[in-house]
């Protein structure tokens, strides 16, 4: 088959960095290779350190964003457990499927897609919920949703914070902000393909986890019990050549630094708000909250949604995402993460776009 | 951190097949491109053919193994469904504790470790289960289960069949066995490193899924919706590389020819299962049962399990296995799969085996 390469500016996967795509190619060991095992430990230690947490158990799980989701539900959520979901988007959307799928009774707080959610709202829905969730940053708006605020009020509750599309690319204070677990995915600002969730879960969420949860794949307790720990204990294979990339993908990270990372992406994300505004869109992100590693904008009155996508990949082999659910056709996701997230994939896809749209 | 390479000769990963290995870091292409869903078509069609389906939902899902035995009890097991279980190894024992948090009323039928099952004890437990299961390649014991024989006499029920370890080095024929839903591995006989679970599911199993899974991740109604049909309705991200690796190798085994792949794996389990016994081991799968991609032997007495295993790895760079769960210390597990079934690793492991024993 022929093989092209991508400018990939979607909502995500990224280009990897080129560390995570040499990382996938180191020779294989068995899961319980002593060698493996040091390989694994050093990964979860730099987990730590990118989600800002000292708890224990902090993992990659072995599946992407949305198997962290599932993970993060079935490891605290059972039938009646009041949860209190955020909606400002896909991705909360998913939460409350996912909880009701648990047995949860879901308290929705909905915020219009593109606005952020209200804090004071999500805090004030439930009186004593067991849960409080929340995305971050939102992959099918481009807002940033004030984790932070909400943890900060959450009282007895737990917080649980989808970090999909912020780790790496945005502050996540796991600790400082006390959430008590949190998921994330590899291909967005991680720069590593899809296929693991970084994980981590605290002390609180542990105490009052599900004992035996209704996924056994997604079983923390059991996972838990091979990630760490001296015994070992083999629950499923690991997945090596995704594992070893990560892990130099986050040596690649943790050398330039993490605020080296936020700081590139703010710069990259800037550069193409201010460049797309100059070229006359209209941002949709609400002002204050616009995540610099995924800009959105309205796609312009006049313009078809899907030929100007089409001519990005085809001419230029630039990949940009469209609006999903009620905004597909109506809005453009430009990602910028990861390896991506240089000046000259900005420059690039501005001078793209400008020629694209004046043919 | 040091870069070891090893001779992967234990139960699962084996060593990837160079074509495995390439695939992985072909150009990162989106999970909506054009040209990723092209090569995801092409992956399912292939894994048709290996499988020997010609069923429609065939694809990978997204996770390791056990991923997939979880797919396959979430969207066809409910509350209260009665699901006959065979059992003669972990991974039937793990079918059980799967089966049983889907909320099953769950009917083993055990035979000891080592020996078959009895498919007529296993037809006979319950008069009208929904679900029969089994594993055909117990990769705890190094037996082959008569799958196309329980299959036969299924009934009205549904046959779930655990082929991570058979699918690609022994004879797998969903169709002609008429087998209702089968999951794999890729770590094993498809020679990939693990993240990927090969899965299939036929009309019957179609028409009496459970419609909304406990599982949001797993729910193949909606996995399908994005691998097939016309929509590529947007499920989870793919993991890309991981499926690019699986097409490669799928394109290098389908160039050897199923046929040929089975022939090499009977080869080479027959060279060690004849070494073995000329070095004087007494082989522990039954006769008649026994896998040629998985030998099991006793550890003889007096001799020391995880010291050889150890001196086998440190001084050779070669991963055997272990026995699990009552049989943790007493035997050893060989796996010659994938790319590692070459004469060259029998012949390299009994020579070290011996040198190691005489030390």
């Amino acid at each position: 088959m022929v093989v092209t390469d991508r400018v990939l500016m979607g909502p995500g996967p990224c280009n990897p960095y080129p560390e995570a795509t040499a990382g996938l190619t180191r020779p294989m060991l068995g899961h319980l290779d002593p060698e493996f095992l040091a390989l694994l430990d050093e990964t979860c230690e730099n987990l730590r350190t990118v989600w800002g947490t000292a708890n224990a158990l902090t993992l990659p799980v072995s599946g992407t964003g949305s198997a962290g989701m599932e993970a993060a539900f079935v490891n605290t959520v059972g039938p009646g457990d009041v949860v209190v979901v955020g909606v400002n988007g896909l991705f909360g959307e998913r939460m409350c499927d996912v909880a009701g799928r648990c047995g949860a009774e879901v308290v929705r707080v909905d915020a219009p897609w593109g606005q952020p959610l209200d804090p004071e709202a999500v805090l004030s829905a439930h009186p004593a919920p067991k849960v409080i969730a929340l995305v971050h940053a939102e992959t099918s708006t481009g807002v940033r949703n004030d984790v932070a605020a909400v943890a900060a009020g959450k009282g007895d509750a737990l917080v649980l914070a989808d970090c999909v599309t912020s780790l790496g690319g945005i502050p996540v204070a796991i600790d400082d902000w006390d959430v008590d677990l949190a998921y994330s995915g590899t291909q967005k600002c991680l720069g590593v393909s899809p296929g693991l969730a970084p994980f981590t879960l605290g002390p609180r969420a542990w105490e009052r986890r599900i004992p035996t949860p209704q996924s056994w794949y997604l079983d923390l307790g059991m996972i838990g019990a091979y990630t760490s720990g001296t015994a070992r204990k083999y629950h499923h294979t690991a997945p090596i050549a995704m594992i070893t990339s990560l892990h130099a993908a986050l040596g690649a990270l943790l050398d330039e630094g993490l605020q080296g990372s936020w700081d590139r992406h703010a710069e990259c994300g800037a550069a193409l708000q201010d460049g797309l505004e100059k070229l006359g869109f209209e941002l949709w992100a609400a002002a204050g909250y616009r995540l610099p590693q995924l800009t959105t904008v309205l796609v312009p009155d006049g313009v078809d949604d899907a030929a100007v996508r089409r001519a990005l990949l085809t001419r230029y082999g630039i990949e940009i995402g469209g609006g999903v659910g009620p905004w597909a056709g109506k809005v453009w996701r430009i990602g910028c993460m990861g390896h991506t997230a240089r000046l000259r994939n900005v420059t690039l896809l501005l001078a793209a776009l400008s020629e694209t749209l004046s043919r």
